[in-house]
């Protein structure tokens, strides 16, 4: 193979990861670059390319690079530009063909996607999603995102940001507000914000006993969830329960959509192992449609999660 | 063109629709024969083989056939089988291979979807959604179906039987009970029947005066409302905006998966016209993603409604 290798950068609030990848999936090199120190796109592109070329040139030569894939928050696959991103100062306006600039500057094909694409990229490409044509991949971090696979192919929609399965509303009365403004929307509860957030109200709002309650229950978090549900703690447990049930139903709804093969499951949450996996099965077999009952997948990923998000964004560019 | 001509057949489960339409979606010739006469599916499929033959035989010849599109209740796409459809008592097992057989008899290629499906791909063709790639069609008749087009394919899913959108939950706590065994389906409130219900629901909770107190409770059909509407009754009004608010709600989350160019309705609700569109279309925008408020388009379908469910078949046999 003339051209071996890809590019895999994950574009984050802070930090931008950069990594070489051959076809099967082990990242050669890695190195990280800051994505905070700049208020304007182009010198942090400038940076970028620098970074690319050093990097590849540890293990091989630009000319063996096939193409770069990059996923970053608000990313356009359509259009190549990144926008509107909160947490990355330079991205603020739709003026920038961030990957056509960076194409330019590098000579080789650049695709970007947001990172949940990335990810379910990432999957079909190295993971758990491997031979699937169709599946939906669901990240459980600070925020819920999604990547939707139908017939081998990620799904963009009209505009290219199809997957917003974060922002679909699991509780319609009262429900949680949510960072995107609306009320109930599934990341308002099924992400590890969410369950700080549902521990802090159950602790609030009963006597009950915890190990939880050695901590200042504005400081829980999902991670100490885990760790007080490992040792026994029943109220630990429900929070979780009381998590994959949401997670589970919304779940239910997704396989009516698209009737996928699998779910797969990505992201700090998962962490949580059967705490987290179990009712959300169980939910989801519970909810759904008669006809999928106990039919669909729901999977971890199986990717090195220091690994996946260079993965992911390096599946993009084969 | 040597084979100017496709044949629609629209599967129901009293009679089966048969048409002949050219490449404008002109229906040239129809027929109907009955669905419910029979136990077995062969006798059926040699029936069916034997109208067709007549029909074009009034216009044209088989040579001058390119092909055969089937719309049917519980139809797979993927095997060209009908089975476990309820209402035809011949489709009761995964025996028989529908249009492989029927494609036998005839020496045209046979294609089968569900309906849904079928009305999708006759509004992409012929209809509303002409030039659209990436839409949402949802039939509002006595239950409710849908078809998702995306990058101009309806979407079969692993199994073939995606989109069931009238059964994700809109009501989680105390939902309707559903014909498929759930309780709060998108179909127990947003169907003709689902109208009905809502109606016998206030009528009976309420003392409120209305039209439609001067019909018996459970006579009461979604058309006796739009009447009432109409004439200008508050619960009748009020009727169409408790529906279309749990349907634009529901869109609302479908616009997150895939965020189509638009949703498009078909189906005896929509001739109640803005008594339904617009409490949908409000709801919609109201709570959808930020990011697509707006901006999906919300219309009805401009098929002639008689000729609409031989053009949704006829569709797939081009």
């Amino acid at each position: 193979m003339e051209k071996p290798y890809v590019v895999g950068i994950d574009i984050g609030g802070q930090t931008s990861k950069i990594g070489v990848v051959d076809a099967r999936g082990n990242v050669l090199v890695q190195t990280a670059i800051r994505s905070d120190n700049h208020t304007e796109a182009i010198p942090f592109i400038d940076d970028l390319s620098k970074a690319v070329v050093d990097l590849v040139n540890q293990v091989s030569s630009m000319d063996h690079i096939r193409g770069i894939g990059i996923g970053a928050p608000n990313a356009n696959y359509y259009n190549g530009k990144i926008y509107k991103a909160v947490n990355l100062k330079w991205a603020k306006d739709d003026e920038i063909p961030f990957a056509a600039y960076l194409s330019e500057r590098l000579g080789v094909p650049v695709v970007l996607t947001n990172d949940a694409n990335a990810a379910a990229m990432g999957e079909m490409t190295y993971g758990a999603a491997r031979g699937m044509r169709n599946f939906i991949m669901i990240t459980l971090g600070t925020g819920v995102g999604s990547g939707i696979v139908i017939n081998g192919e990620v799904v963009y929609g009209y505009d290219g940001f199809a997957g917003e399965l974060g922002h679909v509303t699991v509780v319609r009365e009262n429900g949680r507000l949510c960072g995107c403004g609306r009320k109930g929307c599934l990341e308002a509860y099924a992400s590890a914000t969410g369950v700080a957030r549902t521990a802090k109200e159950i602790l609030e709002s009963t006597n009950r006993d915890s190990l939880l309650r050695e901590l200042p229950v504005d400081k829980i978090a999902s991670k100490d969830v885990y760790e007080a549900a490992v040792k026994g703690d029943e109220v630990a447990k429900e929070i979780f329960e009381y998590t994959g049930k949401i997670l589970g139903q919304a779940c239910a709804d997704f396989v009516a959509f698209s009737a996928p093969e699998a779910i797969v499951m990505f992201g700090g949450l998962t962490r949580a192992g059967d705490f987290i996996m179990k009712p959300t099965i169980d939910n989801l077999n519970e909810s759904v449609f008669p006809h999928w009952r106990n039919k669909v997948k729901v999977i971890k990923s199986d990717l090195k999660e220091s690994d996946a998000a260079i993965l992911g964004a390096s599946a993009l560019a084969w």
